[in-house]
């Protein structure tokens, strides 16, 4: 029903959009067929995005459900927690790093401060994290504003959650932070390329109207940039969806920043690790590389298999990034994909096979295969271009790709993510 | 002392020593000087050998400094519980496999079963449990045997340690016996190639002549694998030492193999992350595939920076790979390797900076770079054949190479190890 009417505005809205493809795109953007677009202004959905920010606010009241650590509200105050803490959970860390320097000897001491400074790198850290606190700031004030909760009302929970003992996650908001890189830096530029690439061809290649725009869903899509991305494509419908608060949290202020590269942090400085040099380290990002039009992508926050209940054979594309290992019941994951594709409707896939700590089912490439296939999915041969086949006689293809990396760094970890496309029988 | 004594040993013992190259090393065995060498039989320097393993036998009385987890005969007794706790340890982890399905509903069972037989899959899984647990229950037995433990007192360890809660470490024995593939297996053979090579190439390159083979001493030589190899070019005397106790007992038991590709296992099957086919992570490998003469190269087994007291510069060439970010005070590394060589002797080093838990100090590499030369290394110019330098002006190269990696897995983790050779000044 929400669909319905997002549907007759943007058939609309879609007449005068333009296609814009970033600089990373150009060599496919020959491929895309052309629209007769003059302006990057378009009439934007709002009605859509005030429905959802309306039912997205009856989820967030407390009286809805059960109070308790899954209840979405509890959910968000836990995640803007965790944004609160960052100089404190940071600062205990090199504070143990400085009382793990008191081990080595006086006179290593003496070698290691003449020849490498390592009390003032220690220091300067410190000195940065405050640029850092001020990013994590800076997202729980929009994400109070957004999601019209009060200071007090966070600052209670705090209090709360300290007494019961319950941390601040550290990694869940370093990761929420490093995905600024991933999506939204130049520095994330190389990375994307990997992982968007085949996608976005696929997405290009595809036949559509201005009249019709293809209804586009992108589960597990973090930061949104490949949402805004296929957006961008024209002639998509796009929806994105995320359940983690930390991701969501940082997509509602990234949004919201209408100056390019206006954004300065340090997204490397709490891993030591794998640096070149001290200078990489402590290197200054910036963000975001351009101004995100957060009202031409749809936002639904929640889990993916509950959440667009009433939302079957809606979609005639559903994208799938480093998203399905997420699953802890991967079964529920594919059925949910299934259903939420209209007949003919196209599942795209790009990740790995990299199960969390408590999956309640861990397949093989070949049994999702076999299992997509029973639940209704029939795969699609794919460009040669995108990778070698995987398994023989399989239509599935490998490609290295990165994710979250360094571009500086000297770890080189990457995923042989595994890409399909399937169709709904 | 005890050096010496090898050493005119093995200047009798290199007359006879045959060239061996395994086969990956063909590309370079041109490179290597001719000796004339006619036969793979050539006396052992045995009274080293029964030098080092008396006094390994007397490190490890009991009676020998204070009885607590830092005992050497404590961290042999808790690796030894932790072979010995194989399939009870992996056994628990496949039933909370079971239990994790069970909240997967009735009908998505129903298709799981009929599709991927998933239940099989896990019954299957138990049964290659107990192949992998006749390997682990030989490293323990040929343990006992080799360092003189008798079953009651493993018995009697294992007791207390259970009521002291304290638990087996399944990922050690885990990593332990994923060794065998990367050193003693023809799966390894990329992995060995990626790594080993620029330090062979190096080595074999270097003047040398059978009256005085030129020492080399590899630290966190895990099991063995590169110590041998360097053994096998001639005209090296070779020493390697290795601190992990669950590495050293699989060094024990899989240089006691005396039939090539005899042990079988099942590396993958205790992580179903990462599988194009579960077949792939069923499949057996088999080791070693060659058989190790031990006597050849002497393992000296304790803490790089204490056990070699007596060694002040008694060697030509320090080798260490995926060694000197294991420290906890990387300056006591450095001047271990540094002091233990001769003047004019050659440090070489491949590897990646992931530091772990608790270092007491952790740098970035051109701060490596930089105390290096204070402590008094000269870095030499190296071959670009090995990899683009890493930051300019720094000769240090890097890399791509994997560790540990299962060749048919989905995963492609790798570093950019950096290598470097040094001079002692």
């Amino acid at each position: 029903m929400l669909r319905e009417v997002f549907s007759i505005f943007t058939c609309v809205a879609w007449v005068g959009f333009a296609i814009y493809l970033s600089p990373w795109m150009k060599d496919i953007s020959n491929e895309v067929e052309a629209y007769n677009a003059t302006t990057f202004q378009y009439p934007v959905p709002l009605s859509t995005h005030n429905e959802e920010h309306t039912r997205l606010m009856q989820n967030l009241q407390r009286s809805n459900g059960k109070w308790d650590s899954n209840h979405p509200r509890h959910r968000l105050l836990t995640a803007l927690y965790g944004y609160t803490s960052y100089k404190d959970k940071n600062l205990a860390e090199v504070n143990r790093w400085r009382n793990l320097y008191k081990n080595v000897s006086k006179q290593q001491r003496t070698l290691l401060e003449s020849t490498v400074h390592y009390t003032r790198k220690l220091n300067t850290i410190e000195h940065l994290l405050d640029t850092n606190n001020e990013l994590a700031k800076s997202i729980v004030d929009h994400g109070l504003w957004f999601y019209n909760i009060s200071q007090s009302e966070l600052d209670e929970f705090i209090k709360e959650s300290e007494s019961q003992k319950r941390s601040a996650d550290k990694t869940s908001v370093s990761q929420g932070m490093k995905h600024f890189v991933r999506d939204w830096a130049d520095e994330g530029h190389e990375e994307r390329e990997q992982s968007f690439g085949c996608i976005l061809k696929s997405l290009a290649q595809t036949p559509r109207t201005t009249d019709r725009p293809l209804r586009v869903l992108l589960p597990g899509a973090g930061l949104g940039r490949l949402a805004h991305e296929v957006d961008n494509l024209g002639g998509f419908d796009v929806t994105m969806n995320e359940w983690s608060t930390y991701m969501n949290l940082a997509y509602r202020y990234v949004s919201s920043r209408s100056v390019p590269n206006s954004v300065p942090f340090h997204p490397y400085i709490d891993w030591w690790s794998h640096h070149a040099t001290t200078e990489d380290l402590q290197r200054s990002i910036t963000f975001p590389d351009q101004v995100i039009r957060p009202s031409s992508v749809l936002l639904i926050e929640g889990d993916f298999t509950t959440v667009f209940a009433e939302h079957t054979g809606q979609y005639d594309i559903l994208v799938t990034l480093f998203f399905i290992d997420t699953a802890r019941n991967l079964v529920t994951y594919l059925e949910t994909i299934h259903r939420l594709l209209r007949p003919g409707g196209r599942w795209v896939n790009l990740g790995p096979l990299l199960y969390g700590t408590a999956p309640f089912v861990q397949l093989s490439l070949d049994e999702i295969v076999a299992l997509s296939e029973s639940i209704g999915f029939e795969f699609q041969e794919t460009d040669p271009s995108v990778g070698d086949i995987t398994v023989p006689g399989l239509q599935v293809r490998g490609l290295d790709v990165a994710y979250g990396r360094n571009a500086r760094g000297l770890n080189k970890n990457a995923y042989q993510a595994q890409y399909w496309e399937a169709v709904k029988r």
